[in-house]
């Protein structure tokens, strides 16, 4: 019985020509990845509930997709055991990129070469309302090193953030802030136990504005003294430089939040030193949900598109920890490929050649014809062009159709007299040009 | 508290060694698709359980992995509800990616332009009791045209074979049969009715033997004089020309077998006007599982390496029709990515330049050394080499030890004599060979 087919809401086919384009993001992050000497990564989808549970918070587990434990399941098991997931599910898809590299690292330490350069680039399943631009399938573009304190790994990320997004045409900003400096300030006014309270408010601060901040963090416990003491902080201007500076004087106090700026200090230095070309705001206000974030926190926006973050990071010293292999820091970044697929569609600028598959198309006219026509084709294909002819003799204006539906740039018809003169008609599909070329020069056109 | 972490059984990690080599066949695999005109697609992981159960025998429907619904699941059903697993599950991981590629043709007809050529590199998941060289979760290559049913597409698909195992450099044969031809056969011995008994018996006989195979087709209720009649033609022999010509005398009276005669010779003739240099073998025993093949069928088997096929495939008429498309005829094959891996480890056929993730380390002497380093990295970057500087200051013989565990081949040493005379000292690690060179005459490194 035939049955009206669909996928399951969040979810999305990816047709060939966005295809094209996801490839196109994808390959252009992973050579970056590559040429900063990142090596790939995958893990499995499915990793065992005991490693992802507890790891994103209540409000993180409840969005675990499980998967049911196969054979029998339901057979011997009484109705208590059934009604709780657990009983029969041991197993859940990924959520994120973050926890199962945790999970590697621990895992294989014994075989890793540390620090330990990897990349990443996988689906995660999030059971989360579907809505505009949130899906329950997405994949993460994740880059870390893991058993090195250098800032050196900092500037590095930074150095792949610019050639990344200069590679892709996006012009951006990258706001950078420190994990350390935001508890300095929590204790330069005098509120060090609200650090986390007093973070998630200002995160806040470009979204409700700074009257509502301070409304929250009043809610929050905060005293009108120390409320006052955090305006003049949130509202630093000049240059990063000048703002690490005027910091300083206020956050004196604070040791940790010293370091946070000494920390920033060199980062900004090795930036200017080695003539990396990107825009870097240090942006106080910058906090980030995660709170496994212990240094430096890196955010990027698009500057001519309104969207969200393009892509985000930090630096952690204890992810391994709750898998038993405390005392190992690391930094990372992730790249959101969709919304980078939103801004390039919205600014234009995917390249031509993603544009279509198939860059030449043979028209077929009958057996001898397809026979001369596939020993061309070889050859251009051999050459690297894609490559197809129609396969069945179909009507000229049915087989033209085809071309241009999709977007082939070049047809090349060999008929009977081109059979005869040894010359092929080539159509550029995109000016209706038409040129007679000898058939053994039709592969040249691999290199147009 | 620490867990000491693993993950699912049947299920891999794969590390950066792992992934290096089998993006390398992937790689090439998508390479060769590409240039025949075959566009990227992919699906969720998740389908509906609609659009899979049923598809895949009721063997295959215990092989799903269910995703239970997400949400209170438990809350509001009945005992019984919940444990009937089709009232807490809608979902379960994709089994192949035939079904979930017929369920997409027909859900986007509209937009689809036929014929369409489409690949698809995605994995798969089957609760299989895992062992050795057999995965929960594992990745197909697959390669389809669908909506023409012109012979072309199958010379195609033989040309895709020939070059993708010339470019992994593995020596294949290519064993084709016809589903026509067996059904020929089965009716020129009188029993049309148990054609997919006769073509599960004669699947074996290269496992079983021919003696295996008759006790089989007798259970399976062939009379001795059927059985009588199907030896000789298991044991034709010939070239595929001479087999076929042979063959058409015995089944002359099936106009089913005859037309599959004519396939099998239209497509030979194809091949070999067009020089497509690969060893093919017409082999009647051929069969292949699986019973939506309506014509010719292909494996591929590796010449030096004992191992199952690498590579099959074949002709489909209705695929589409389990959907509400009918008359949609197509034919694919699919790449058996593990399985060539494990060819290409016992034949030592992976080329050098995937042994390695980064090819130039700098040793890192301290910051005014780094920052000389950076600049010379960045051009070597740029040119496409992948590049990194140990992110620490630490000892020189920690520093080489990690670029020999990492395999890297060259080592550039900036210390405080280099800086002043502008030249780095180069160590080729293979060799062990040490060169002066040039500043501005780094970055050729990376056209070596």
């Amino acid at each position: 019985m035939a049955q009206k087919p669909s996928i399951p809401k969040g979810t999305r086919d990816f047709s060939p020509a966005e295809m094209m384009r996801r490839t196109y993001i994808f390959e252009t992050i992973k050579r970056v990845f590559r040429t900063y000497g990142y090596a790939p990564l995958e893990t499995p989808s499915m990793e065992n509930l005991s490693t992802l549970l507890g790891k994103y918070g209540d409000e993180g587990d409840k969005l675990l997709f499980k998967i049911l434990n196969s054979g029998d399941y339901a057979a011997g098991l009484n109705d208590e055991q059934i009604r709780q997931a657990s009983k029969i599910c041991e197993k859940g898809l990924r959520y994120d990129l973050t926890v199962p590299f945790a999970r590697y690292v621990v895992q294989h330490q014994s075989e890793i070469t540390f620090p330990f350069k990897r990349y990443q680039v996988q689906p995660v399943w999030r059971a989360d309302r579907p809505q505009k631009g949130r899906y329950r399938e997405f994949y993460q573009c994740d880059v870390d090193v893991i058993g090195s304190r250098s800032l050196l790994n900092e500037v590095e990320l930074i150095e792949i953030v610019e050639r990344v997004f200069a590679l892709l045409g996006i012009g951006v900003t990258l706001k950078m802030n420190n994990r350390k400096i935001l508890y300095g300030i929590a204790e330069a006014i005098g509120h060090a136990d609200k650090m986390m309270d007093i973070t998630v408010a200002i995160d806040k601060l470009e979204k409700i504005g700074l009257d509502n901040v301070k409304a929250e963090l009043a809610e929050r416990g905060l005293d009108e003294e120390a409320i006052a003491k955090l305006q003049p902080i949130l509202e630093l201007s000049g240059t990063n430089a000048e703002k690490l500076q005027k910091l300083a004087d206020v956050i004196s106090c604070s040791e940790t939040g010293m370091k946070g700026i000494e920390e920033m200090t060199e980062i900004f230095g090795y930036v200017e030193d080695a003539d990396i070309n990107l825009r870097i705001e240090l942006d106080l206000s910058l906090a980030r949900g995660l709170n496994y974030y212990t240094g430096a926190i890196f955010e990027v926006k698009a500057e001519d598109f309104a969207i969200g973050s393009i892509c985000g990071g930090g630096r952690y010293d204890d992810l391994t920890g709750i898998f038993g292999l405390p005392n190992t820091s690391g930094v990372g970044i992730s790249f959101g490929a969709d919304r980078i697929y939103d801004v390039m569609v919205g600014l234009d600028l995917f390249p031509e050649e993603v544009d279509f598959t198939t860059k030449v198309m043979f028209v077929n006219l009958g057996k001898e014809e397809v026979l001369e026509s596939l020993k061309i084709m070889r050859k251009l294909r051999l050459a690297g062009a894609a490559t197809e002819i129609y396969p069945e003799p179909a009507k000229m204006k049915k087989q033209m159709e085809y071309a241009n539906r999709r977007n082939i740039p070049y047809v090349v018809i060999i008929g009977s007299n081109e059979l005869q003169e040894r010359k092929a008609t080539v159509k550029n599909m995109r000016t209706g040009e038409q040129m007679s070329v000898d058939f053994c020069e039709v592969s040249d056109l691999a290199y147009l």
